[in-house]
């Protein structure tokens, strides 16, 4: 008998033996989910997914195609393996801080507004070329995006959890001497206990005037009314990808501040993602039909 | 006597035996310029720093910040030389490239304007990781841009005047075979009668949909009525820093297509240029001073 493996798309080359089938996470759930051994959960679709896991009573595999699975883990039946999507969206979390920064530095909401209007006004800018740029996470994202500003000339300076002088990383104890350094502070670490709050009211003081707060990591690590006291006061800028809390309410005083870009939690979803996501999920399946172990496993 | 030299800033290093004077290109000409030796000229500031040249009669030697001086050159006094500011724009111009290529891939429009309401409505958007960019033009500044695309992981074809098969450029004879190739255009020539209306109606129907047309060089290298028509027809999209004509009137209909941004030929004016002006003006005094060869010396 086949191997049934559910997936949020056909295009990809099975190995012999394998049958897929489709479901992208829209809509109702496909039939005979009993007969599924390998799942290929339908990437950033809300809870709907990982609510069909208890359906699956011959599954084997979860692959999903997300960084970050905790929230998947109590959905996740005995004896099921996990792989994650480590890697999947590096490119595409970076590419889009980089959006952000040049967006910030280079005022691109003056522009757009001017567009509206037909106005030929002209002024110079800030760059990003020179900036001082304490990029707080060396992680997979961090390192995609310091390779871009790099390029971009600016002077990036690394921080981790741990020193690691060899590196040139500096620990995130020291962040205290770093801040008054920095013209734009970019956030790429994950939500853990030590990460909340990092940048609060005291650490956001540190900033010089006009530096640049970015965050493309997980909400939760900056205070959000310290960063809105800050950036009301027009002593701070800020561009946000993640903010807490999610979503930020309408009404929320923080979408409307001037030098604050928001966007609502779509870094890592963009177009680079696809191809990646699919040569991931063949050779997870190549791997599967062989015996191998996979890539990535969580659990 | 010392040397008196005009200059926007005060704050360089003179060499021994000069005097500055300050003349940032707004307000009244400073006194006694009769006595400059040499000008440094604002960036930047329309007509007026030129319209000083003809009462500078003992005027040597004049510095350009721009890289383009063709503008100047009718204003220019007999047996004065001009030396260019070549260079000092283009890590600015390349930034603001990549500025407007975000925020077309990455949907920046769509998300200030959700901002302004307060909507968290997510989507996935297009990425520059994997799109193949076509650089139409191989100079200083289409080398600086290059550099960036490369990091962002673009897939980078290189146009130039004439092809050279070692560095890997085509030459612009190739055009018809390279357009329906391209994600992105990027137009970085200067204006000649070779480069006017190089993106005609012809050409930019050879390329494909969606595709976005990128100038940050001089406007009249595309058929702004051509453009007007692809993108009204929501085939093609443009990030535009030059157009033409400019300044573009209020009431063009270019301003108002959506897919479109359009910034008023700032790429080159950010903060980037300043210390790279000022190391520029520092080394030629310097030079000036010693009785040395001035560097960029055009005529
Ligand atoms: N906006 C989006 O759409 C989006 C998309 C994907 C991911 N993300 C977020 O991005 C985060 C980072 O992803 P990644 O792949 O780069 O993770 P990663 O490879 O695990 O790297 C995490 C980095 O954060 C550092 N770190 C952890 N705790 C820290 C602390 N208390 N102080 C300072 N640094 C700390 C780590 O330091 P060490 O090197 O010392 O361990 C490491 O350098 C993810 O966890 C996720 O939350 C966001
Ligand atoms: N937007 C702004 O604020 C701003 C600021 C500064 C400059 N600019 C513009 O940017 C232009 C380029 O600057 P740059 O410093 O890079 O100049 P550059 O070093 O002289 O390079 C010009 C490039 O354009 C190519 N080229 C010339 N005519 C061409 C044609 N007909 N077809 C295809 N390619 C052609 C040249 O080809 P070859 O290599 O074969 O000679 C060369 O690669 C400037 O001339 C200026 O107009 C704009």
């Amino acid at each position: 008998m086949p191997v049934s493996v559910l997936m949020p798309w056909l295009d990809i080359d099975l190995p012999d033996g394998m049958h897929a089938h489709l479901y992208d996470g829209d809509g109702p759930p496909p039939e005979h989910l009993e007969e599924i051994e390998f799942y290929v959960m339908p990437y950033d679709r809300g809870p709907n997914p990982a609510r069909l896991l208890d359906r699956m009573s011959r599954l084997k595999v979860v692959q999903s195609l997300s960084a970050g699975v905790e929230s998947l883990l109590p959905w996740l039946p005995p004896g099921v393996r996990l792989a994650n999507g480590r890697g999947l969206h590096d490119l595409s979390v970076a590419e889009h801080s980089l959006a952000l920064i040049h967006a910030s530095q280079r005022d691109l909401p003056r522009w757009f507004a001017q567009q509206a209007t037909g106005s030929w006004a002209r002024a110079h800018t800030r760059s990003l070329a020179d900036s001082r740029v304490l990029l707080i996470g060396y992680g997979a994202i961090g390192k995609a995006i310091e390779r871009q500003l790099v390029a971009a000339e600016a002077l990036v300076t690394r921080v981790a959890r741990t020193a690691r002088p060899a590196e040139d990383v500096h620990g995130i104890a020291e962040l205290p001497a770093l801040l008054p350094q920095a013209d734009i502070v970019v956030l790429i670490v994950p939500d853990t206990a030590s990460t909340r709050g990092l940048l609060g009211a005291a650490q956001l003081a540190a900033l010089p005037d006009g530096a640049l707060v970015v965050n493309v990591g997980r909400g939760r690590a900056i205070d959000t009314s310290a960063l809105l006291a800050e950036t009301r006061a027009g002593r701070l800028r800020a561009a946000l990808d993640v903010v807490d809390p999610e979503p930020l309410p309408a009404d929320h005083p923080l979408w409307r501040v001037p030098g604050v870009i928001i966007t609502p939690h779509i870094a890592g979803g963009s177009a680079s993602f696809h191809p990646r996501a699919r040569r991931l999920v063949a050779e997870q399946l190549r791997r599967f039909a062989a015996g191998e172990p996979l890539l990535n496993v969580v659990v």
